[in-house]
């Protein structure tokens, strides 16, 4: 194939070393800036061509910033890298003995050292035909579907006049109760009883019904129980019907099945709704299963990840990292690392240090995570963090939250912007970038409906 | 019908005058604005839930801005006027004996008096399959759309190895010399020689080609001759080729196909590209076809536009206005007014007054046009303005159209970031809403496409 043998041929032309690195998220991103320098050629290999800042994702789906405010692209962040190159593309294999990658178009990039960051994708752990009655929050795209969703039902409520209809379209569910739900859950309830209060004329938005449901018997289960209870109460300050031990059974267009498991078996509920959003799993990203397929022995776990080494590499292939949400790595307590950005920019950091020192003939020790703690925010000005040793919540919590954010945001240039955005909404509780568009969110209405302007 | 028959009761109940707008922008906002007060009621159905500034839209298409500092949800917007509804719905059809408006869902609004402000649409002149291959700029969808074109251009040439089709994906051609046409053009040309400059590695973005048509001997025939002129000097300064005297024949995928029309009949000319943008010409919304239909006599003009009475109602029905794009409004001196912003503001303000005066038994004088002047922006710092017999240009005119459509913008709160992320950009050269979202701009490639990292 032409391709390949053009690339062939300019690597054995070139004598610097090329490490590729699939992904740009945290831990892709992170090997990148550490890799520049004058003795190895970079290639960073994404489908998007933006870094995405997830964890404000959620924000996004709630109308209080726009995509732009936290995605910067890619080009832009690593453009005065001279070495670095960004390729916007599909990765479909690896094929780990020519050592090249397979791009969707059958192009391919061969490689000295491979970095996969490819992260982790929504799952409903089987339940595939959930998903087009209960979206979930990876990507901006998700959020703006999330964002019309929420915003389409207040219209849409507006103008219905059958009173359990009405209902259905002022109910907001939202799944899982890790930080992604916590946060969402909290936020859609400051849209509805905040936000929008005064806005519309037939409806109440007062009357929407926000709750939050979660499997285990607490929320944000990987943090103490002392800040899981701070949190549910601070949700239900907002007013947030907060369930646990609720598990779904079943998601159609016209709501959802909850068994309350807290006594035994329990009693199944069925909450009609037309607004269900799934935060409850992840799975690691499909180019595990390629690297499985075409490395002997490659097992991976039940959620989908790369056991690696403590190198970060795949046994017995030295140039091969797996990172970030896609990596299994167990340190040396036998934990396993959880799928957290700070995990994955120092695993990223980690790998890039190690390829550096390789080039000069040395070998560093495995890698460590240092664990600075864990936040999570509960509504306008209510966060959980816990800091090593440190566990606190409320305004402080908060305050640490958005200054760890911002800080991060600095990286991209529009970090004053987020912060005066949020000066902003915090000051006038309102949410500017709530746009609906595309298709008419009023042609969710039945095709009986009323309009029923009085 | 249910619903029409609720709304009779509910009309016939209340003893207010109900005024229903159709149409949230400039004109329709302004109506509403000046409507609110105790005696009227207000309805205003428009089929997005926001109002669009759409002399900025070429920002949002170059990643200038993002879609939300240049929209405001209608129902914040007037959220204080009590007796105002905002209705998200889709017109299909006015029934001028019976009073009300007809929506897509079946459901019927009755009405005392009706405004009709539903603007303009695009147009094709005929050719509605060059429509796939040339986007024009009307909505957020299609600033999003372009975006996506401009910056996916980039990304796939960035791939390409056959020059010929590199150049075709670095061509960039906008039809239509009016002030949409100059400004994206202007903008593009900034994007292609300063934004993206150095953040390619395989590709010059010097080597990218924007290309200005315009069917006249003149850009900006609104304008003077001499602000023409200057208009195009400073787009040629930026690096546009600006082409008068260019009748476009033919549009197709691989490029289009133009007639220089300055001697004669002239020569055609192919011009290879993946990039056409539409700016040439604008016809009035297909509600005015609607109306012509109910109302015997009403002809509308080449344009689709309604004809007013200088009260801009339509002739024989003193409870029907049509106002700004979409009305035909010839003034004193026989001139047909423009279809710009300010017509439309004012007009809106004025029916607005006018329905109030006859509420209390009085009538108004007919509509004048305050002319306050024109003006178009070409690039970073450079505008041309004639505000009445003042005629300028250069870094003066810049700083009057940033301060006049601050002031408008004012309206909307988020004047503020729309100033800072102006100053940012300007400071920084940067564009920082440079996303490209849902499909994969680098799909665009041949199928046989290479990877090409050298």
């Amino acid at each position: 194939m032409s391709a390949s043998s053009t690339h062939a041929a300019s690597s054995t032309g070139t004598a610097r070393h090329r490490a590729v690195i699939i992904g740009g998220g945290f831990a892709g991103l992170a090997a990148a800036r550490v890799l520049d320098g004058p003795d190895v050629d970079v290639v960073l290999i994404d489908r998007r061509n933006h870094h995405l800042f997830q964890p404000l994702l959620y924000q996004v789906a709630t109308g209080g910033l726009s995509p732009a405010n936290i995605a910067a692209p890619l080009r832009r962040l690593l453009r005065r890298q001279r070495r670095t190159r960004v390729l916007l593309g599909d990765v479909v294999d690896i094929d780990v003995a020519a050592k090249q990658v397979v791009l969707k178009d059958g192009a391919s990039v061969p490689y000295d050292d491979l970095i996969v960051a490819t992260g982790a994708v929504d799952t409903y752990f089987g339940h595939d035909d959930w998903r087009a009655h209960a979206p979930s929050l990876k990507t901006l795209e998700d959020a703006r579907r999330i964002r019309h969703r929420v915003l389409g039902a207040f219209e849409a409520a507006e103008r219905v006049d059958d009173p359990a209809q009405r209902q259905a379209l002022l109910t907001f569910v939202v799944v899982g109760g890790g930080p992604t739900g916590v946060e969402l859950a909290g936020a859609i309830a400051e849209v509805a009883y905040r936000t929008l209060r005064g806005e519309f004329r037939a409806l109440d938005t007062g009357a929407a019904k926000v709750i939050l449901l979660e499997g285990a018997d607490r929320v944000l289960g990987a943090f103490s129980p002392r800040l899981s209870t701070k949190a549910a109460d601070g949700l239900r300050k907002l007013g947030v019907d907060v369930r646990t031990d609720a598990m779904v059974e079943m998601i159609d267009e016209g709501g959802l099945v909850v068994r309350e498991t807290a006594d035994g078996d329990g009693e199944t509920l069925r909450i009609g709704t037309h607004n269900v959003f799934w935060a409850a799993g992840v799975r690691a990203s499909s180019l595990g299963r390629r690297l499985a397929a075409s490395i002997d022995d490659l097992a991976l776990d039940h959620g989908g990840r790369v056991p690696v080494t403590p190198h970060c590499t795949v046994a017995g292939h030295d140039d091969l990292y797996v990172i970030g949400d896609l990596a299994r790595f167990e340190d040396d307590a036998g934990a396993i690392l959880p799928g957290l950005a700070p995990v994955a920019m120092q695993q990223g950091r980690y790998v890039a240090k190690r390829i550096r020192a390789r080039l000069r003939g040395r070998e560093i020790a495995g890698f460590t995570y240092l664990d600075k703690g864990n936040m999570a925010t509960v509504g306008r000005t209510m966060a959980v963090a816990e800091l090593g040793q440190l566990r606190f919540s409320g305004l402080i919590a908060w305050l640490a939250w958005l200054f760890i954010h911002l800080l991060y945001l600095a990286a991209f240039e529009n970090r004053v912007l987020v912060m005066i955005q949020w000066g902003w909404n915090y000051v006038t509780r309102g949410r500017s970038a709530r746009l609906i568009s595309g298709t008419n969110p009023a042609e969710r209405l039945p095709a009986d409906g009323e309009a029923a302007p009085s």
